[in-house]
């Protein structure tokens, strides 16, 4: 590893860098003494398709991270990502030449934003790079992928951080914080449903090679992560249903599934998800009150309303406070919970795991852990 | 049977009666053209706890029906009903001189409001007096014991209707009537809800030989019912799983139960219930809207909306609607989608049946019908 932070670093700097950074929610820029900005991490996006543009749309307004890179697969791309975000002909890489990505010092980490099943492989390639991966959810298709993606990167000595954006959202982290504080007493109830109507029938997540899974891996996994992060528990069992209203469209993949996660306190989170309706929609119960988000996982604004009545957070781009939060994780050693890191998305992919488990098994129970 | 309907059915009077007497939901008293109030159902009610004195209360609105019996086994109970509801003493019963009701002409049906798992003996008690049979939800506490009072009543000439109160409701019907327009086009997905935090654990409903079954078969019935009403299908598999929270309280009982429902056109209605904490909603979404009610099982004022807005319906004494409405079944063989009958309650058994199964089995997939 050769960049700007290790040098830094290494000079002593750290520390002072650190306390001048922008803290997790802040808003304004922050600058150094002399009133330069403050070292930003420098982030190249892999996967130019329309999650890949929104988050560089969302980067222009970030102050402790810079999109300076792209890796692309589509030539075509270059010559319009390259006007459109100042990327230098230095920083284009394609799924070819990624690996010389190791000798650039301009370029800190790697935003993976490819198909599903292709992150295994692309983080791998990440971390031979020396370069810090940010990987989009579900880390990958099985939980024995994203291990292997674990150990490769502590192994290259890189981090790597999943794109668990609600973790870093207003409206997500106030539900939280009020679950932790006991606002709403003992929880005994979780209820979350994500879906939404697909379009277009040739895409890629509707195949199996590149998806890896359907609905439950692409938004179902909303549900489920925020089954763990409202509980603060890890689930020990889970049961899960399936059902295909449309055989045709959903021939690779999973249309619509309804799962159940059994917690060691007794709460039983339940779960629906599908690709062939919208429906969206976060719900805890506890014995003093509750929190109720609907929309609860997209891309905003969210709304939601608690026993005390309606939340008003601050309405933000949700990939701009993320990756200025995971600049502060990666530069500066912050950590965030809940976390956004590699055993996060572990956990999730293993109850993705079970879940497929329990379908095949006739929704039979599966354990955990 | 020698009841005054009998009677003026014999004189052919029974269609014109029919033809006279209020609509299901009209809020008018029905009158004679000479005047006189149209013949009321005179009901004797079985049972005389909180739920039976409600629905005393509230037939004193009623105009199709009127209270003029009571059974009990508490002798203390009788002078204050019959000074409060006017009950004559030939009107007046105990569990052991039940079967001479049968000679008594001026009672037409017996609404058993009694611990549930008794429903099946009471009302074999009932049709074996020769009076038409009201019996609370869950009618028994098995499909077998549901079945035997059908065969009972039907032998015995007698109606069998199940006091499904929301069949009547005004925001329940509403929100049918607009699944059955297609104004929410097709149905994908349900999510139903109900519980409550119960509180004296001395009372009947946690005694296993009384009860019968736990939350689910006292409210989680609501949900199950609701799926099957808003879907208007019925389900071909069951799943469930059970937690137990306070296994000292719930140790005779099931405290929480979560429950999935597969219909045949592909559905799956996920519900919850529980004894131990409070919640309470109706979700349906098709593919062009939903409806939504919170609170939508208890005895009012409900509350909901669609994807077209707030509903607003007249707000009711549920109890008040569900005795006109079963008196006009009763006098005029009026009909009423979905069902009150006994078929109706058996279907919902066979479905609670079911549940159990699946939870002792480990969740696994329970075929029905």
């Amino acid at each position: 590893m050769s960049t700007r932070r290790t040098f830094l670093h290494t000079l002593g700097l750290g520390a002072g860098l650190s306390a001048l950074a922008p803290t997790l929610l802040s808003a304004t820029p922050s600058k150094t003494a002399a009133g330069r900005p403050a070292q930003k991490l420098r982030v190249a996006i892999m996967g130019l398709g329309s999650y890949g543009t929104r988050v560089a749309e969302a980067m222009k307004s970030c102050t402790s991270a810079e999109l300076v890179g792209i890796v692309t697969g589509s030539p075509e791309k270059i010559p319009v990502w390259k006007s459109k975000y100042n990327i230098p002909d230095k920083n284009v890489y394609n799924y070819e030449t990624i690996g010389q990505m190791k000798n650039n010092p301009d370029i800190d980490a790697v935003y993976v934003i490819t198909p599903n099943s292709l992150h295994h492989k692309h983080v791998m390639q990440v971390a031979a790079a020396g370069k810090h991966a940010i990987c989009e959810k579900p880390m990958a298709d099985t939980a024995k992928h994203a291990q292997d993606m674990i150990d490769a990167c502590e192994k290259a000595g890189v981090k790597l951080l999943i794109g668990y954006r609600l973790h870093f959202e207003p409206y997500t982290r106030k539900v939280i914080e009020m679950l932790r504080a006991g606002e709403m007493g003992k929880i005994m109830h979780v209820d979350n449903y994500q879906g939404f109507k697909i379009g277009d029938p040739t895409q890629w997540r509707l195949k199996k090679n590149l998806a890896g899974g359907g609905a439950l891996m692409d938004v179902g996994i909303y549900c489920l992560n925020a089954a763990r992060y409202l509980t603060a528990e890890e689930p020990v069992w889970v049961t899960a249903q399936e059902t295909k209203t449309d055989p045709v469209k959903f021939a690779e993949v999973d249309e619509t599934i309804t799962f159940q996660l059994g917690f060691p306190s007794g709460i039983i989170a339940t779960c629906a998800t599908t690709y062939n309706f919208n429906f969206e929609r976060l719900y805890v119960v506890g014995t003093k009150g509750f929190a109720e988000m609907s929309p609860a996982y997209g891309y905003g604004p969210l709304k939601g309303r608690t026993h005390k009545g309606p939340l008003e957070e601050p309405v933000v781009t949700h990939q701009t406070l993320q990756m200025d939060g995971m600049a502060d994780i990666i530069l500066n050693g912050k950590t965030v919970t809940p976390a956004v890191d590699g055993y996060e998305g572990l956990k999730d992919m293993k109850v993705i795991d079970a879940i497929y488990k329990s379908i095949k098994e006739g929704s039979k129970k599966v354990m955990l852990g």
